[in-house]
């Protein structure tokens, strides 16, 4: 199914370049430290210091430890620590689409075009300790981009491009004649994202379980898509 | 028509007991201060710190300053920082609520439930400054809840009883017969009440404006709402 091709090669087309670099050397040169891989390494450890302690919490000092490096070599990477902050929030994206690619290869092959939007949108809820995290720390750059416009930038491009790559899903979905009748693509493609997108918070201060985020979820691709 | 009246009565039982004191003196005896108008006043320099400046700007000292009080004055009032805290984010439901009062009363009356059930969600879109306001020092207790759980105990119950209050306006006009054949009201009412909450971070930010977000949510409910 060619559409599916399309699809897949989208997905690639949204990891950053960060990620498609690493692992250049070979095994039998000495082992160098990958300075992409140092900085992922950074970036986990700022997730993890904002998903258990909070954005107060983040200080050179606690990523460093957490990362297992000195100070002096977060220093070295990262100027600042609004610049430590933005690669942490850009990476984010290539971790995500990590995630998403893991679970769509645990989906029934070829993965139908309702699943894989299913997946790419559904990737986003907090449902496990992963998600989580990543649901924690994106709320924490929310807040801190009311005030501060290099993250609300950020945060902008990236949203920008999820818009893109579901309004495309759909557009998909419409010219396979998978969507039911009155359906206007773009218009629902951009609601279910923002939906997604309202049910993080909730269900990460337990107002909502997984599964009921899910459902909630499910209802409105059931009212979208054609019964098979 | 009585719907409309148990509609206004349910709105009125939102409020918080709070609102439903205050102004109790008589114009001829000496002004007092009223500890709830204390309250409330430094409730609103909370979010006008928060507003402005982000939630790492929120001291004692800033918010007694913004509220025109001493220090002293605003510690007589909240034992703790938290406290301050957690009365601000209460204090923000009275808030709303006379908000979306007053919004109800430009609109032509008696109010028809499609525009109620409009304005009491559009009321949490940041269209204005108060809502601009408003959503980012929400945004700024969720990032908090996520490591405190005395703000997300309190999230949790707002948002619960957002959720009844939208599905008994749902329900009111189901059986009013206004909703459109195959709309299941209170999963339609929940996913309406999400959806806009996804709504408020990209309005922030700037990737909506307040006129899509609006569409977005008009466009859900001319799909709800049969066509009179």
């Amino acid at each position: 199914m060619q559409l599916h091709g399309i699809q897949r090669l989208d997905i690639l087309a949204m990891r950053t370049h960060c990620q498609d670099r690493g692992q250049k050397g070979h095994d039998d040169v000495p082992k160098r430290v990958d300075p992409d891989e140092r900085r992922a390494a950074i970036a986990e450890a700022v997730y993890q210091v904002i998903g258990d302690r909070g954005w107060d919490a983040v200080t050179l000092r606690d990523v460093a430890s957490t990362a297992g490096v000195s100070m002096g070599q977060v220093q070295h990477y990262f100027a600042t620590k609004t610049d430590m902050l933005l690669f942490a929030l850009t990476h984010m994206r290539a971790r995500v689409l990590t995630r998403l690619q893991q679970q769509l290869e645990t989906l029934p092959q070829p993965v139908s075009l309702r699943d894989q939007i299913r997946a790419t949108i559904g990737v986003m809820l907090p449902v496990d300790e992963p998600g989580r995290q990543e649901a924690a720390v994106n709320i924490a750059f929310f807040s801190a981009a009311t005030v501060t416009p290099e993250y609300a930038r950020l945060l902008h491009d990236g949203y920008k491009r999820q818009l893109w790559f579901g309004r495309a899903q759909f557009a998909a979905a419409a010219a396979d004649g998978l969507l039911n009748d009155n359906i206007d693509p773009a218009k629902e493609a951009d609601a279910l994202y923002f939906l997604v997108q309202g049910l993080i918070g909730p269900v990460l201060i337990g107002l909502l379980t997984p599964g009921e985020a899910t459902a909630i979820l499910d209802h409105q691709l059931t009212r979208i898509f054609r019964k098979t």
